[in-house]
């Protein structure tokens, strides 16, 4: 990635999330000597490396400690200090969600608000938070868990070991669960796999159950926006991930029932778009924010 | 208020909301005209004015537009620019529990933190911000409406036009509803006005009905605080209002209760304690940031 933003290549590494720390990072470092080689020709002009994982990234040392129990081998150790030293320049890692948020903010649908929040409905809910400008780590560099805002006091299980949780009534699994119970209470049988995609691409085609769980889905975004915006005063909501590709299908919901949700001081002049850099957002993001790093 | 947060002298002016703007603002003027001619002798030194209100002040003019529609004729008017005219020194307005945020900062319990949330649980609910050892003010100025983080989705319908706020359930207000609710229902008639500062000292004393009230608005608490822990990381949560005299009968179960709504990573080594300033928090904040605001 250019300081401009031009992602010059990229490539994807299949990992299996019980190898062993060198079994996950090494292929990492080989995949990436493989690109800066095929950039190839002179000398590799490698300014530093940025790094966006799943995960609590401790800001102090770059540890990863804990929120993704799946990759163990993972847990207590830096990913940036080992690809720092496989290179020779300096690495810095970050949360994915966060990652994403600084991407949007320095090239995406975050350029026009230096106060917003980004929550990223995947497989589960991720965000980040820009505020005064800048990207919000918070006091140890575990902000942004915006999946684990409770939403319903008494609702639903999550993995995290509390309940009620965001994630568990607006994420991509959730969406693809409720659209498939929809389905079965109305005694239609879902053929195939359904996904987060498939229910969005149904609700923009107009089928009724699809747009009913895209209408509950923006529902439950409104009320977590609408909690955000009263403690934090932003100006605007930004929606990615692949649950976003619904687009108005799912903005629009989102929009009319915020103000159920949020003073009207506050929810007035609020801006609720689609995040604009799709599966880039976190490339791009964990690029802007080692540049910004290491000039600070 | 001296520089080192000394209150030289204090006194209080009744009011009535339904004043005119100058009905309202200008026994203020007298009264400060008082305290600076009692503080006596030569010249009045006085560097700025500080003033905390209730409401959404706009950071941009100081102008209060709305959050105390009981007194209609502050709306859209600016009582620190009225004040500064007045006594020909720089004066500037904040919401009273940023106030109160900024006053624990400087002088009471957030000393020792640079990452905090106060709630102040009074009539209503109130809160502050205090991130990278600053207040947090928001996009316009309005941050920190944390009695309206949604704390249930089909909950009690609240006076902001949203349901289930945080401040129906945790307010002094709702916990001497939710006590008579519970004397009623176990056939023990309430004797006299039930203030939250009675069932406070009730709680303490070990009344049962008491405890149990402090330990559901401490499950309340602790919801809302986890919440805001999994979006901000912060470093401690900081309890405050005249509610918060119940001390250690309403911090113990809002400990216990934290971690079942928080993630574990994030809730470790988080502070849960009293403020120290009681009612002068909103005072000596209003003095530190005018202070800061003058010096910047």
């Amino acid at each position: 990635v250019t300081r401009t933003g031009e992602i010059l290549r990229k490539t994807a590494v299949a990992m299996d999330p019980r190898e062993s720390f060198e079994g996950i990072v090494e292929p990492v470092v080989q995949s990436l000597r493989g690109l800066l080689q095929e950039e190839g020709g002179g000398p590799p002009v490698l300014a530093t490396i940025g790094i966006g994982t799943p995960g609590f990234i401790d800001k102090k040392d770059g540890c990863l400690i804990g929120g993704c129990e799946n990759i163990p081998s993972l847990q207590r150790r830096s990913v940036a200090h080992h690809i720092a030293r496989a290179f020779g320049v300096p690495a810095f890692a970050e949360n994915d969600a966060t990652s994403a948020a600084a991407g949007e903010l320095a090239f995406g649908a975050g350029r026009r608000y230096a106060n917003f929040v980004l929550i990223t409905l995947g497989t589960a809910i991720g965000g980040g938070l820009v505020m005064d400008g800048k990207v919000y780590r918070g006091w140890r560099g575990f902000a942004g868990e915006i999946g684990h805002l409770c939403i319903s006091s008494d609702g639903l299980w999550c993995n995290c070991g509390s309940r009620g949780c965001f994630e568990q009534y607006a994420s991509g699994k959730a969406i693809a669960r409720i659209y498939a119970e929809k389905l079965g209470k109305r005694g239609l049988c879902p053929a195939g796999e359904l996904t987060p995609k498939l229910v969005a691409e149904r609700a923009r085609e107009g089928d009724a159950c699809a747009r009913d769980t895209m209408e509950d889905a923006g529902r439950w975004i409104a009320q977590a926006f609408g909690s955000i915006l009263n403690i934090l005063d932003l100006e605007a909501c930004i929606v990615g991930g692949g649950v976003s590709e619904a687009g108005e299908t799912l903005l629009e919901p989102i929009r009319r029932h915020l103000p159920d949700h949020c003073w009207p001081q506050i929810c007035s002049g609020v801006a609720v778009v689609a995040a604009e850099l799709r599966n880039d957002a976190g490339i791009l993001g964990a690029a802007a924010q080692a540049f910004e790093r290491l000039g600070a």
